[in-house]
């Protein structure tokens, strides 16, 4: 049973109430409190040593890697981060110093996004750093983006550019807050997901969500250099495109846009965003499954995000 | 440095915003979202192999123990649990089956107080099991009970009996959200919070955020027939009082009433909850620190919690 099948089996059992608009399964969950004009988005997302960083990782890198991720998940929902708490589980040998680098380095990245951190709890967890975040925010009910609402013929689009983000990007990945707001405020975004498991996994969450399929065009594909400086130093190991389509914690969005919106989507958001690539790679298709096509023709990727070329 | 202090020192510093009403250092946060009657409360918690609960406990206990640690916290805010997300880390050779049991004892719990459980992460953890929690909830603004607002003259309660959790009651203890409430909406509780720490411990959490002393009637405080049992098969250990005062994890509410509204109090709740114990324990007075009473006089509780003899 892989990790999504185990989170499927438990997740249909949980107990839900009236106040549940999304539970499980989504990027974050969705409460109706009943604000006028406003639904709340609650997340919590875990980095763990050994995993998710080296035992010698900063760690004031560590801890604004903790925040970060469920950042990425609020943005993923065209949502507005408010409050989080947090619990750290460190071995006994921890020394204070590192705890308040951990806090800072959380800090620097809460406030630049208006994040209050109400709460901290510190436990001991012989095996390592352990650092829980839950996160909560707000998005407007007219604009809230799920993973289950792609629809054939929208055109499917990444930002920035993809794999080799184990080199140094995992740490100092940017959540697109700013950026998903401005799509939902003026664009027909129907589906969104922030990209953690790589490109071919996340975009198999929208399709399985969504029961449709999705075809990519190869060289459309943002490459990021961090990438093909790691093929070009190791010819034997995978092409740079395929580590775009399967590295993981790129945190860059991945969406899926109403037809007939491409064009002036990539005309206003490179006014908007200069410095930030956007890439149209393809478009959502009936059916299920990824098809990648390139110079030779479409070819199949399998359920653990490789090509098939058989 | 303590674990109190160390938690000082890193709050005095983390990032806020407008909406934050109460930060770190109560039982919970209180965030204002602009709903009309009510504040959002949010908070975590977390249980850990081999500090909270040894290897070989039934996995439903831990999940129901992981999640009834924040209920209880919350009750101790007079308020009410709405929502909660849950990060489960685990060793490699972690069964699935007990992954099941751990949502399975939550989720009985969650049912019970209306709780919906709306994210489950689940990662790895070399070290053992590491459950950690975080729970959203509401509190009507008018009845919010913070730990700072305690005031000489206020007579110090305490439900339930004290000691000896850890041969059952940790696991087993039911959060007194109904009984919290209840007292909230009908009588001038001044002061609250939950017992986690210990008695002795947690009426100084009080006594320091609301800058008062108390003094206590060693008779008068419930001692847990666990304790009692505890004490009298190893009589050369602590006494089952020191036990009550000392022992964490009774769960038990723990609050400071106006002046005058004691015999009133005790009166209603024994038709209200008739099979939970109510004791009057003792009185809020000008100064710090705890004293306590017994046939020899006042003594002073030193800040370990010890009764200071000399």
């Amino acid at each position: 049973m892989t990790e999504f099948e185990l989170i499927a089996k438990l997740t249909k059992k949980l107990p839900a109430n009236q106040t549940v608009v999304v539970g499980a399964g989504d990027d974050c969950a969705v409460l109706d409190f009943g604000l006028r004009d406003k639904l709340i988005l609650f997340k919590t997302d875990s980095v763990v040593e050994g995993i998710h960083f080296e035992k010698d990782a900063a760690p004031e890198k560590v801890g604004r890697k903790a925040l970060a991720r469920c950042l990425s998940d609020m943005a993923a929902m065209a949502g507005t981060p408010t409050a989080a708490v947090v619990t750290i589980g460190l071995p006994g040998n921890f020394k204070f110093e590192s705890i308040e680098k951990i806090y800072e380095g959380m800090g620097v990245l809460a406030k630049k996004h208006g994040v209050a951190i109400v709460g901290g709890e510190t436990t001991t967890n012989p095996g390592g750093i352990f650092i829980s975040v839950a996160l909560l925010g707000t998005v407007n009910r007219g604009r809230l983006i799920l993973r289950s609402t792609a629809k054939a013929g929208d055109a499917v689009f990444v930002t920035g550019e993809l794999g080799g983000s184990s080199t140094g990007k995992h740490f100092d990945f940017e959540p697109r807050l700013a950026e998903a707001s401005w799509l939902a405020d003026n664009f027909q975004v129907h589906a969104m997901i922030d990209l953690s498991d790589g490109l071919a996994g996340d975009l198999r969450h929208i399709l399985k969500a969504s029961s449709v399929g999705a075809e990519l065009l190869k060289s459309a594909i943002p490459v990021n250099r961090a990438a093909k400086e790691l093929a070009r130093k190791n010819p034997s190991s995978r092409t740079p495109h395929r580590a775009a389509l399967e590295d993981g914690e790129d945190f860059e969005l991945l969406f899926t846009l109403a037809p007939g919106e491409s064009v002036k989507l990539l005309d206003a958001w490179r006014k908007q965003f200069p410095s930030l690539k956007l890439s149209c790679i393809g478009k959502i298709i009936a059916g299920e499954g990824i098809i990648v096509r390139d110079k030779t023709g479409p070819q199949k990727l399998n359920a653990h995000g490789y090509v098939h070329f058989a």
